[in-house]
């Protein structure tokens, strides 16, 4: 792609707006320096090399009045994220300067930034590839320790280097037919059909994987929604206060306590669960405001990522319990964990007993696993973070043979029409369909991968990404 | 003074907090740049110059995962904010990113600054005086064309070098008497007792004035309470809906609409103005909800920096208007305008007779000056505007002679004790007490003066004056 050069210099604050020590106005283009210099005390800043900061006052150039102490940092383009000319002034982090700072660059020439500007910028003059530069509104979003690393990795090139790896394979295939093409009527076969196929299968089982992470990439990304159900009283609100480490939920002895949903989140291991305390289930409710809690629920579990089946080991055979989950996940494919509550109130040997039967039962129904914990007595809740994370991770991580985790719907679109034009060619080579379509085919494949890094792009998919951005990046 | 060293080194985020491109995370004292060193991939950091700004990243030294790319702007001591070594790292602007990074840097060796601690520094090296660091806060907080004026010249010394004048004269004073304490047993006086009283009276002028400028600086620091009183369906809430551009108050003929108060503020000309709709006064409220509501705006009027009396001018007389004013401010030292509304109502000949009509009765009554205008028409807001303004800037301005406004409480405590002691000077001139009285009291006023600019501190009044920044500044 050719690097785009830009006319005209854009300004934007691009710290957090608010009061602070500090806030951060940014400018990128050919006329940022000199758009700075004429308002700030030190002339010689035109002059000055890249990768310098420079003390001084701002007022405008018809000698009004002093505006802020700053300090400008001075980039000089290619050295500079957008590779243009870049002037990031540090002023007082008060609302107040900042929008006379603006104001007053906006007056000397400067054009107030759109969202995501700077770094469609950096993509458009070749600085991140398009996969990079969505990686950066990621990275700023990032809440836990998995998703700043999947983001971080992205943004550092590590997903465009196995992009490109898989791009370049392909195009030793594409290549090799388009030669067979240019000798179409000598009937020639360059390309070994026994090695493309393997070569084919290859990348089909890269591109299946990259697929898989997205699962993963999606947990990591907006983490797992888990939904507390069970019983009345079987301490569902007092889980989720332990979980969360504070008196979130109203706990009461009294059956029907919860009423509303009560959620909030919790980051286990670096993995962002948000948890959701439901109305007990009963088969008679109370009265009506309970009746509408209990259907409510139940639409919670059908969109739950995770059910926690909570229930009192003294209230509830194991048998029991398999039916009410049972009952509960009718016609859902969701991951479940058994959590049984009040283990203080129950002798070790009578707990050992409920687990062997409740064991005894797995082969035969569900597998949802068992955790036993007390939740009012803080004891058990490490065992049920293990329980949580294996369910998580072994659904998704085990499916994952690419080291590199797909966070995105955009990259998960793309590469599934990279996929599907993949499998045409395997279906073309297994017919032994002409070199012409399998060619076609495979064209259409790289370009859904080009897309991902953005080789191949237009201007409406570039504004519709980087419009999500935040305004100053 | 002599500067402090410190042996520590104290960092915090100096940026708002929350998602923006940008976060600035600040390091200050002789260990910054080996620290930001130690955890940076340039490490040639640590022999950098000052002044300059470096692209790498961070990650622990034990060889963690890379946390971030990142731009370290360099200062060294003494050419700093601090007068210390300074590493300024911006780093992407997630709060995510922003904690690992803090607590990297905790893990190297630095210590979480406390509030104001970056700006004490610079106080404690002699970077700023105190009346200069108090300015920082003040600038951050500023959100006014004029509180940010007076900010920025307090910052940049205006008032410092003031008080340094006025101390030097006093000085200059005390010197001459201190000479003749000296030569005490001689019986002679070096200072001229006339030219004594003339320069004595001169600072004393200067003080006086400094002090009345802090009601004008607290005007501007704090805004004016504008409360609009008046009948039922005067038109208040329209007026409020017009002086702020927008439907923020719910308006309807019905009489008695406005209950509870609604305020808000706008900018005129530079000054904060918060205005407070309150309930329409009748001497016969329609239930006790309204009751209360009179009583509770006969509460605000007492606190209010200023009365707009509005009436409608088909309803009452010129002298009914000086009579319900008269009434409201029974007691109170207000400043008071009175509003006439509903002009579109009235021709001009009746608004013509009403105005001399009512400025009859000026000189024997009240010197409430009447503006006629049409609310919800947007009609005569500019004449309110003008009248706002003379009224604030009148009272306060034109006791002003210094150019130099006082904004700060403490400031005004310290000038009124400064004040104090140079009356007594004077009066021990006029009944011409002896040499020592009069250079005890002078020593204390200049004191004072030197508490302003931290000539003269303890710790105590630094930890007060510290702690009300917020951390990162």
């Amino acid at each position: 792609m050719v690097p785009t050069i830009f006319s005209d210099t854009i300004v934007a604050l691009s710290t957090p707006p608010g009061a602070g020590a500090l806030a951060v106005v940014r400018l990128s283009g050919p006329a940022a320096i000199a758009i700075t210099a004429s308002v700030f005390s030190k002339k010689s800043l035109a002059d000055a090399p890249g990768h310098t900061l420079h003390y001084g006052t701002l007022r405008a150039p018809d000698g009004g009045e002093i505006l802020d102490e700053v300090v400008v940092a001075l980039y000089r383009a290619p050295r500079s994220f957008t590779r243009e000319d870049v002037v990031e002034i540090s002023c007082h982090g008060s609302d107040y300067v900042v929008r006379q700072v603006l104001a007053l660059l906006l007056r000397q020439g400067a054009r107030l930034a759109e969202a995501g500007e700077f770094t469609k910028r950096a993509f458009l003059s070749g600085a991140l590839d398009l996969a990079q530069a969505e990686a950066v509104a990621d990275l700023i979003a990032a809440d836990s320790a998995l998703s700043h690393r999947v983001a971080l990795n992205q943004l550092r090139g590590g997903f465009s280097q196995e992009l490109r790896d898989l791009r370049g394979r392909l195009i030793k295939f594409a290549a090799l037919l388009e030669l067979e093409l240019d000798f179409g009527e000598e009937d020639v076969e360059f390309a070994d059909r026994t090695g493309l196929a393997q070569l084919l299968a290859e990348v089909r089982g890269v591109v299946a994987g990259l697929l898989r992470s997205f699962e993963l990439g999606n947990v990591i990304k907006n983490g797992i929604t888990a939904v507390i159900a069970g019983r009345p009283n079987a301490g569902k609100s007092t889980l989720l206060n332990a979980l969360l480490r504070e008196e979130r939920a109203i706990v009461s002895a009294i059956p029907g306590t919860t009423r509303d949903f009560i959620e909030d989140e919790v980051s286990i291991d670096g993995l962002r669960f948000r948890f959701v305390d439901t109305a007990g289930l009963r088969d008679n409710p109370a009265d009506e405001v309970e009746a509408i809690g209990v259907a409510r629920t139940r639409q919670r579990v059908r969109q739950a990522a995770l059910l926690l089946y909570l229930f009192d080991l003294t209230e509830l055979t194991p048998a029991e319990v398999r039916a009410e989950i049972a009952e509960l996940t009718t016609g859902l494919d969701l991951p479940v964990l058994a959590v049984g509550n009040k283990t203080d109130l129950v002798s070790s040997a009578v707990q050992a007993a409920f687990v062997s039967e409740f064991q005894e039962h797995k082969s035969r129904t569900s597998e949802a696993p068992l955790v036993l914990l007390a939740a009012g007595q803080h004891q058990g809740l490490e065992d049920l973070q293990v329980a949580l994370l294996a369910q998580v991770r072994g659904s998704a991580l085990e499916n994952t043979a690419s080291a590199t985790i797909v966070t995105n719907v955009r990259h998960a679109r793309a590469l599934e029409t990279a996929a599907a034009h993949l499998a045409a060619v395997q279906a073309g080579l297994d017919i032994g369909r002409g070199t012409e379509l399998l060619a076609a085919d495979l064209r259409h494949a790289l370009a859904a991968l080009g897309e991902i890094t953005g080789e191949i792009s237009s201007e409406d998919l570039l504004t519709s990404i980087f419009t999500q951005f935040c305004i100053g990046k």
